[in-house]
């Protein structure tokens, strides 16, 4: 009963028992199910609605809970967690104690591995298909990546190690024509001369039709097509890397998929096999416009998705460096397939020869920068915290040795809620730190991102990185100037924060000013290099501190800070982080409270401090 | 005269001046040059014998100081440095104060970018071409990158992203079948393809021959090549990828390669030139075994290389493990094309299915190491400590999140000397310490690095990283256990340091015993989690402390250090690293002196905490 599920008030037994038309119904149920449940929780749709029957084919095919399917991003695992019962699940999507958005084997055995940054999946197969074939186990793997995943090097890495490997198993290309944006790279070029080599997927329906019923004919058929592949499919790029090509065909059939997968298993080899799908399939606003149904907050899916975009750090820093741009030719923006989410959209319509989406390739976006910088221009590179770890070594070969003008946006720093551990931007005040050179900013709010990208721009002769949080600015709206600032003053305990956790911090200082303890509340701007004579100053004066940041505690500012006042005898203080920088799923205020950095935990600490 | 230069006491005022046999003669003395200075100081020998012809041909067609030639790691830069009036600083190559062994923009203006790291010039090029082209400035880009460096991904991102630009680039593949050691990867299959296709190589030697003398006619033939490519070539991977596809061509014949750079050139898009050379060409020994004159010491070149190499951490590193393997047969060692390097040759030789080479590919070492271990393998990685910042998005989502159990061996951690700035081991501290669940393990001497590494596949439920530094160990040669250990009493100052460092405490100590002053050395084990037990109470004791570490600042023991050691009033204590990381060529003794590591400069800073 492991493998049963319930969906819509049904309850299922075992999938693999399930007719043509049982299936049509729950493909249909599934679909409905989504569409309900995200509309109200926000969560990945699109990508959801266009997997729906291809994982219904893996499932009926494979056993999730002993063959090994490997989601590469993970986004689109929404019908597998369906098909493993957790659809009561669903009411908490995303939330504090619920179900993640992406695979995780916490939650559950048949989620083979944890995703959220995309191109490791034929990798992490890869190895897991190396560890079955040595420890002489029975067991399939089978990798699931998109084509915007096949832009990033790793998968390249992947495929070309496996390809080499000889090793069984299985790729499925999930090509829905475009990654988050449009598809971006040669890749994408490529799969489109592969979706018109017509001849060959003709013979191969004849094959899949022919091969399910009459078994003893399958080698000399092999044999046939084997030769047919050759001279109707001349060797692309999967074949170049010792893949065996299959495909493409229609990810919506679920009879050809479950087909073409157990021909993809029998073949025991590396098979990529290449499927069709439509992004949104099956709920027309998706399907029409499957970029803003990408990721999606709550709407009203009788009406679709209306609101206009609010105002956030995002295009903030995207309207702030159009104005930048207007009166400086040699800025350029570029961005790691995230054109929309960077806010960078409206930069591409005014200057569209000046934006440069590399896809899912912040390595190369990073050293590309580099040669533009090291050559005249003024690149502005905008990519997530945690996606900017991938280009963690470009960063300091490239960039940081050579002291070169490359600005660095750093969006979604901090807590980012939702999407839970994978994409918290919480390592990057570490890493960046690290990196020769640098000089990290941390506005608060969106006058000073304003304030500190303009400044970037006019004054960039090194590489400044500027990190600021998703969405929204808070209660603090105002504009800090200089390297830090005193934001409160008060004798009895010095507060030092940084970025949109001032919030927290000068609500603390007014829940301990009740309690009668009159905080200094220092707003620390720039990061790295730091500058302590504020601080150092005003704990002189208090004796006491505390150092609140909403990042890993490696390499944190309060370290620097503690080392910095350790000069001072007598005093005492504690820093407020994340420790170790793994945070589950949650809003942000949540997750603040949990971890003990939202004003009430800030306060309490103070007066711990203050009390002895 | 810019491009003047000399070489083997006879003076050059222009390249492009020169005749066949003058160029033949130039060749043939720059090889005996290379031989020579090289088999005195040491360095890069193979693969700069191989490229002699390539270079001289670049320099005929290009002007180095305008044109901008992207080097691919750079090992292969020094008859480009000759060319550029170097040959004098050869004499002091990769010494203190002397010729960098890659190229160094700082050393000259014909250096157009930094190297050091693989696969990073088609990004760093194709980032060159575009601000020539937004500036409008009439120079020209050309990337020379090995045929190894094509295994990383890096590259195959730089490659989609040029070819998708359509940015007039020319990307010289300087294919020598083998990468350092022997090659890795589909990519040397697709090559080897490439590489018998004779007919469409037939053909463009008539158009070489033609098209040199006859400039009218160019046009026509190119119309007629064109035609004949799709017949006889069709499709490879860099066609499929938006690449103009040229050649193979021979890498040693300096008119073929004048022709086809300008034909390249003049094609006004993203060409790639696909030359042949042989590694270590025109001295036996190395065209023999190119592997073993990659990087190499100094030798008598009249004999070549004889001594067998010495013991040093890779190699007791490589053969404990080979124990261990010999009673688990869940171990199986990766590596990213150093199998000699690492040390692991040995291994290789005993048991050939449980060694994988990704090639250059560090993050997808670090994915497939995660998969085999959520399977049930037991992965041990060994990459050096710089190649690992490659993986460190994959450390933290694929191995920390998870906290699979996989053992990461960090060779080359801290200073490594002659390589210089782009290889020293000097963030693996404050990166490995950021990802989660990580512990680390500093070894001083070889008895340590067995203990660690037996104990870590023992007891292995985590991740765990062993860092060691390159070559031999020093004095110290014991066995220091616990997560930390006094290995010398005293009462006036504690001095606290790890791994080889220990040599220069040990001294340090000796040195101010001299003058009175009993130091307590404690010698950290685990340096992360840190264990400050004995720390504390020492300090507590002794009321001040030094740490010692050959590491960059941000995320340095230290700061751990100091952050508990704030709890004791009135102490007064020292962080000595290497700041922001940045250390050039030299000795490793020499480069501790000049970064005030060194047992005296570590002697100093505890006599002035002593004395004031």
């Amino acid at each position: 009963m492991q493998n049963s599920f319930n969906i819509q008030n049904k309850k299922y037994d075992d999938i693999k028992s399930l007719s043509k038309e049982e299936l049509r119904i729950l493909c249909q149920d599934i679909r409905e199910f989504l569409v309900e449940k995200v509309s109200k929780s926000g969560g990945h749709l699109a990508s959801n609605l266009g997997t729906v029957e291809m994982t219904v084919a893996l499932h009926r095919v494979l056993n999730p809970y002993v063959d090994r399917i490997v989601f590469d991003v993970g986004h689109q695992c929404y019908t597998h967690k369906i098909l493993t019962g957790r659809a009561d699940g669903f009411d908490k999507l995303r939330k504090l104690d619920g179900l993640s958005g992406f695979p995780k084997p916490k939650e559950s055995p048949a989620d083979s591995f944890i995703a959220g940054h995309a191109s490791s999946s034929v990798s992490v197969a890869l190895g897991m298909a190396k560890a079955r074939t040595r420890l002489k186990e029975p067991y399939n793997v089978v990798a699931v990546i998109g084509d915007g995943a096949l832009t990033g090097g790793l998968a390249y890495e992947g495929i070309a190690n496996a390809g080499l490997s000889g090793e069984p198993i299985v790729v499925i290309l999930n090509d829905n024509g475009m990654s988050i944006g449009g598809n971006v790279g040669s890749v994408a070029h490529v799969l489109s001369q592969m979706r018109i080599k017509t001849g060959y997927h003709r013979l191969k329906k004849v094959y899949w039709e022919t091969v399910g019923k009459i078994g003893p004919l399958y080698r000399t058929l092999h044999r046939v097509k084997e030769r047919a592949k050759k001279t109707l499919l001349p060797g692309n790029i999967f074949d170049d890397l010792g893949f065996y090509y299959l495909g493409p065909i229609d990810g919506h059939d679920i009879e050809k998929l479950e087909t073409s997968i157990k021909w993809a298993i029998d073949l025991k080899k590396p098979v990529l096999l290449h499927v069709k799908t439509t992004k949104g399939k099956g709920y027309l606003p998706a399907e029409t416009k499957p970029d803003l149904y990408h990721g999606v907050g709550a709407f009203d899916p009788a009406i679709g998705i209306t609101e206009v975009k609010k105002e956030n750090f995002s295009t903030v820093f995207a309207d702030t460096l159009c104005k930048l741009a207007d009166n400086n030719s040699r800025i350029c923006a570029i961005t790691a397939a995230m054109v929309d989410g960077t806010g960078l959209s409206e930069f591409e319509k005014r200057f569209p020869t000046r934006l440069i989406d590399s896809g899912i390739a912040e390595g190369h976006s990073i050293s590309m920068a580099a040669g533009m910088a090291k050559q005249g221009l003024l690149p502005v590179v905008a990519i997530y915290s945690s996606f900017l770890q991938r280009a963690y070594d470009m960063l300091i070969q490239d960039i940081g040795l050579k002291a070169l003008n490359v600005i660095l946006c750093v969006d979604r720093a901090g807590l980012v809620g939702e999407d839970g551990e994978t994409h918290n931007g919480v390592y990057d005040v570490c890493f960046l730190k690290s990196v020769p050179n640098m000089t990290v900013w941390s506005p608060a709010s969106y006058a000073e991102l304003q304030n500190y990208l303009t400044t970037a721009v006019k004054d960039a002769n090194a590489p400044v990185a500027i990190r600021y949080p998703r969405g929204a600015q808070e209660e603090y709206e105002s504009l800090s100037s200089g390297t830090s600032e005193i934001i409160k003053n008060g004798n009895d305990i010095t507060i030092i924060t940084y970025g949109v956790m001032t919030n927290e911090a000068i609500k603390a200082a007014e829940l301990l000013s009740k309690s009668g303890v009159r905080a200094e509340l220092i707003k620390l701007n720039r990061i790295f290099p730091l500058d302590t004579n504020l601080v150092f100053e005003s704990v002189a004066k208090t004796g006491k501190y505390i150092v609140a940041e909403d990042v890993c505690n490696t390499g944190c500012v309060g370290l620097d800070v503690s080392h910095v006042l350790s000069e001072i005898p007598g005093i005492k203080g504690r820093l407020l982080n994340l420790g170790d920088g793994v945070v589950r799923e949650g809003s942000v205020r949540e997750l603040r409270k949990l971890c003990k950095l939202d004003s009430e935990s800030i306060a309490k600490a103070a007066l711990e401090l203050c009390n002895g």
